[in-house]
Order: structure tokens, then sequence, then C-alpha cells
């Protein structure tokens, strides 16, 4: 079929053409569909049969971005590139990837399975959910399909052909620029709270800081080390209280494992400095501060036991003394892109919910004062850092920052 | 033409077929070819049309590597590769890499500049040959190439189409398996003087040597910088008193930048430690070490300071500050590399004339501990060492130690 975007009055036709539809949804003729593309990249419907109570997802890529217009062209292309890592990813680790019913290359659609229990992790964090399982369920994510996508499990030239299988060059593109560029210079895209203005100044002329990003964005852009997720945020995981499924790798390509991990630490550290913007009393959110901050240290723990286990199970490929060594870099890695993405999440182009839903901008603002040091904290000191709980204190001591403020304000 | 060999009675009919014979030999009928193949892994003729006095060189690559056998297969695709790669040096350091004058991709056949009046740098440093533009040739070569083939001075896309076009899965395999792994294991490819029988043993069981050799074989394997040669070796090297060639890129790929600058510098160190077996006497042997030491300076003088004024006249693509802490990794993964590269020169499966010239197997030993514990030095001590007058002092302290042991043998 040839392209054509799809509104929701062509969904149930459209999906009734394919080959898969009735497998998921039954015999039914009777098809529901609603529009759930709030805020996304691309069209995305649900598709509901009422008769039988199945639904599916029908997830089509734009040639450009929806959420900002056509000035922001994206190649209908990704949507190939998301099917394959969905693929594997699926297969790596099963329980966490959603599955997929059809993939059409023509019209550039993926219907999917329709997580209707779950909510994105996102708001679920700023409505401080209990998700008892999330750091253990992550922590496995990131294992498997990291190291089973490098050279650490893979034929070396199959993973060569794997490279080349998942270069990503226009939305490796959109990263370089939207993460580690135009947020440290003057650009039009950038926008921020206007109170925090001097500290946006302040970043721009730190010399250090902009050598140190610099050598991220060269990390990112150089490093094909696993088929990485790509933008694996609290908005690209779905979860229920016992489930957790990571969705939308449409930016994955070969590249450093810490990107992975650095994304998701830096996206939770964010939440754990906003709760007492969105908390009910300030003792809810101390609370739920101490599990955010325990479950970034089981994600890490978690992924460091998974990917030790993986590397014995290898059976010498490569000597063991090898993986702390590598571990500690993928830990000073993932440090380093928390902290540029916190960066960019504040005074870059895409702002986060945590931040931007907080209505009081000057306690907005302490959050944001204290979200940009802790990053730069990260960027500058990775090296040095000395394990997960050094991590953690220097989030708490940032937490208190903000706590103060916050009370001060109240 | 479908591909066979080309033995010396084909080399002068084969000419007389392509396109360009007559542009380097004229109208000649009358061909000299001789067989140059000494060593090597290809097919190597030389032509001379007597009667206008030029020359070419006729390669062609062959289904396994000459020297080992037919036990040893290479992909013939390998020429391909080559005349790309010196296609891209040839526009970024036109003075350092011979013209080619016809690929035949059927034949697997590159026709090339006739260097007949340069040697191979690796005997010209065992006979103290006078090259005082050497360093700074070779400072610029690898300025030039390794600059302007990143993400430094490229487009972000047109690099990682670079990367998919470069990849070498064959040729770096080889590479992977003969440096990296092999001569840290027990393998039949491997093979060393008995005399350092314990040194071998040694290696073997040091854990923090394995772990970072680890490490550098990662970064060998996941680094896409630049587009490297990947075989920089003192063979891969033509020279005359002032001109300088680097011939034979068919290991080259995207990889790290060190990677170059650590084979080169490596066996400038193994040439410094052998002088004592190869000179006519001990002054000469301290006067020229002198030299190679100077020269080993100028290689990473030269270099840093192109690959800075390349840098700044790219005009702020990458902030200033990253520069020097660009360079100071690709000197650490240097000194690494270079260490790597010294230990499989001694007990992997390829070995050097500078030691395996060395008749006596004493003297041959002596250099050969200096060597690795060089290298070892290098390798465990990168990270911590302050710039190349350090990485040199240590080159001294080791030749002194040889020569103290030739000495005490003489």
């Amino acid at each position: 079929m040839a392209y054509h975007p799809l509104s929701v009055d062509l969904v149930a036709g459209y999906l009734r053409s394919t080959p898969v539809w009735r497998r998921p949804l039954g015999e039914s003729s009777d098809l529901e569909v609603s529009d759930l593309a709030d805020g996304n990249v691309n069209l995305v419907y649900r598709v509901r049969a009422p008769a039988v109570g199945t639904s599916v997802i029908v997830k089509q890529a734009l040639p450009y971005a929806r959420s900002v217009g056509e000035s922001f062209p994206m190649p209908l292309s990704r949507s190939r590139l998301e099917f394959r890592i969905l693929q594997v990813e699926r297969r790596l680790a099963r329980a966490h990837v959603p599955r997929v019913y059809h993939y059409d290359g023509g019209m550039h659609v993926l219907v999917m399975e329709d997580l209707r229990h779950h909510r994105v992790l996102r708001g679920e964090l700023l409505r401080q959910a209990d998700l008892p399982a999330l750091g253990r369920h992550m922590g496995r994510f990131l294992a498997s399909t990291l190291f089973f996508t490098s050279d650490l499990a893979m034929d070396p030239g199959e993973k060569k052909r794997w490279v080349k299988r998942f270069l990503n060059p226009h939305l490796c593109r959109v990263t370089e620029d939207l993460v580690f560029t135009e947020p440290f210079v003057d650009h039009p895209h950038n926008h921020w709270n206007p109170l925090i203005d001097d500290v946006v100044v302040a970043i721009r002329r730190d010399r250090r800081l902009q050598a140190e990003i610099a050598d991220l964005k060269w990390r990112f852009m150089s490093r094909a080390e696993a088929l990485i997720h790509g933008d694996l945020h609290t908005g690209s995981i779905m979860v229920t209280a016992d489930d957790t499924r990571v969705i939308d790798p449409e930016f994955g390509f070969y590249g450093p494992m810490g990107f992975d991990v650095g994304a998701l630490l830096g996206n939770l550290a964010l939440a754990y400095l906003a709760q007492p913007g969105h908390a009910p009393s300030a003792e809810s959110a101390r609370e739920y501060r101490a599990w955010i901050a325990e479950t970034m240290c089981v994600i890490w723990q978690e992924f460091a036991e998974r990917f030790t286990a993986y590397w014995q199970d290898a059976g010498g490929v490569w000597p063991d003394p090898f993986c702390a060594l590598l571990l500690r870099r993928v830990f000073e890695d993932a440090l380093g892109f928390a902290g540029v993405k916190m960066m960019r999440r504040i005074i870059g182009l895409a702002h986060v919910a945590d931040l931007d839903t907080i209505a009081d901008l000057t306690i907005r603002a302490g959050v944001e004062r204290a979200a940009l040091h802790l990053a730069r904290e990260w960027v500058l000191g990775r090296r040095e850092v000395d394990g997960m709980d050094q991590v953690l204190a220097t989030l708490r001591q940032a937490g208190r920052a903000v706590t103060a403020d916050a009370i001060g304000r109240g």
C-alpha cells in the first residue's frame, strides 16, 4: 500500500486489510478507534474490538515530528529500524518489550500489543506510584540488551554487520543536536524558566564543562559498543505495579552502553528532585524520594550483577578481570550522560513534565538549579566518583537544597 | 577479466590489457617484470619499461595470506578497500601516499607508483639511515588522515556512511586475533625465543595486564573515531632521506586514532631497543637511539600541533577546550596500543626483523625482555603518564638495561 497518514476514520479499514488483524482482535467487525498521539512524534491509535474485549496499538511514522510540526522532518524509514530493534529487544528481554503483531514497511505502520493497563513511568513517578519491581526489571532489560548485542557476546563479524544494519544517522543527528549541542549555545530551539537565566549564562561560560560535554558527544558519536535504545527516559517506559515495558526504540543504534543507563538514571534524578513540586506532603515527598534513590541503586546493582553473570556464562571469551573495568567505564559514562540529559531537559528544546508542570516558577527554579548543579557535578566528577553510594549522596544533597527552597516558599 | 593470480610471465600481458598502462610506461612494448613479494601477504611485481626508464608496481590480492599459505584465507575484496583508503589518504596527505594508476576490481589488482628509490623503513632503522624528515612527515600524515576522516571535520551523517563503507570485518578479525588475543593465551600460532619462556608465563598470569589488554581490544573493536590505516608499523612505510610514503592500508577501517599512532611509536621503540643488536659500535647505537627517541617526540609534537591547528581552522564546530582533552586520550590509547603491538611482535605469530635478525639469542633475549617490560609499563601506566618526555624516559631506561646486557655479553 502506498504511504499515506492514517486518520481515526481510516485506521479500522486499514487494519482489516492487513493479514494479522484477526489474530489479536478476533473476527469482530466492530472496531473502536481512539487517538493516543498526545505529545508524541508519531501517529498512535488504540483499536478495540468491544465484542471480544481485545485491543491493539497502531503506530505510524510521519515524515516529520508530529509534536513539533513539518518544520522538523524525520525519515519514515525510522519505523523499520524501530521494528527491527523491537524484535531484537523482545528476543533478549521478552518480559519487558511489547509484542509486535505486524509491520507494514510501505505504510510505516507497527501493529503492537496494547499495554492498556500500563501507564507511562514519568507520570507515575509524579503520582508517587508504588512500583516495587521497576529497578530489578530495568536492570535486567539493560543487562540483556546491552551485553548480548555487544562484542562480549556476538561473533565480531556479525556484530560489525549489525553496526551497519542499525546505523541511524538521522535520529542520531537529532540527539547530537538537541542533547549535546544546542542547549549549550545560543539557539532558537532553547527555552527555560526565566528565573534561572544566570545559571544558563554560567553553564555556557564554563569551559571545563564545555570540554566534558563535547567529550560525551564524541563518545555518543564514535563508540559502537552495543545496540542501545537511544532514548531511554521515563517517557519510554510503561509500567504497572508488577510489569515494566520499554517502548519507542526508534533512536536506537550502536552506541555507548552508558547512554541508556545514564538516560534512565538522569530522568529518575529529575523525578527525585521534583518531588516537592508534586507530592501531597513533605513527608510523602521524602519517602518517595528515598524509594527513587533505592530504585536507582537497584537498577545499577541488578545491571552489574546480571552483566557479570552473563560474562561468566560466556566462558572466557573475554578475560574475567576486564569485566569490572568495563563496568566501571560504563558507570562513568552513565553519570556523564545522565548529567547532560538532565541539563538539556531544563535549558534545551524538549522539557519534561517533572519540572514544567510545577506551577510555581520559583519552586520550579529551585528544582532546576539543584538539578543543573548536580548534573554539572556528575559530568565533571564522573571519573572520580566511587560507586553508586557516592552518587546517591550527591543526589540527596541536591535534594536537600530543593526541599529547603520549597519549604522556604511555602 | 575473471580473477586469476598473476605469475611473472602473465604480468606484462595483463598490464597491456589495462586502459592505463601507457600513461606511466609509455608506448614501450618491452617490459621487464620482477617479483617483489618477499614476505608479503599479496603478489607484488615491479614492471619496468627500460626504453623510457619508468616503472610501476602491480599488486594483486590472493584469496589467502601469501606469506602464511592457503591455510590462512583472506578475502579478495580487501583490494577494493585498500584502493578506496589509498584514495582517501592520498587526498588528505598527498605527499605521503603513493599514486594509484589503476584499480581492477575483477582481478583485484592495483597498478601503483613504483617507489623505486625508497626503502622499507624497518630495514633503514636497522641500517641506521639518516632520515631527518621522518618524524615531521609521519606527524603530518597522522594528523591529516585522522582529523579529516573523523566527526571533527566531517558531516555526521556522511561520517556514519563512511563507517559503513569502510567496514572491514575480516581483516579486523585478523588484528583482533593476532594482536589482542592469541599472544596472551596458549595458541599454536605463537612462537618466541626460548630464553624468555619465564616472561611469557608471567605475562599470561598477570591479571591486571590481561584486563588492560582486553580493554584495548574493546577499544579497537568499538571506537569508530577515524579512518585509520590499521597496520602502521615500520614495514608499511617507505622512505628516502627526504621523502616518506605510507603503503598497504588494507587493514584500514573506522577505529581508534591511537591505534595508528601507537603502532608507529611501538615499532620505533622496538627499533630503538634493538640497536645494540645491529649497530656497528656502542657509540653509533647510542647516537641512533637518541635520534629515534627524538623522532618519536617529533611525530607526537607535529601530530598534536597540526591536529590543533585543523581544530582551530574548523571554527568552533567542536569547542576548543575539548581539543587538549581528546589529544590526551589519543596519547593514552597510543601508549597502550604501542605496548600490545610490541608484545605481539615478540610472543605472537608475526615477528619483526628488528629482533629476529639478532643472531645471538642471549642478546636478542635481553632486547625482548626490556621490550616486554617496557610494553607492560606502557599498557598499565598509560593513564598516569605525563607527556612524551616521561614516555621517552621509560624508553631510555629500558634501553640502558639492553645495553648493559649486550655489553655484558660482548
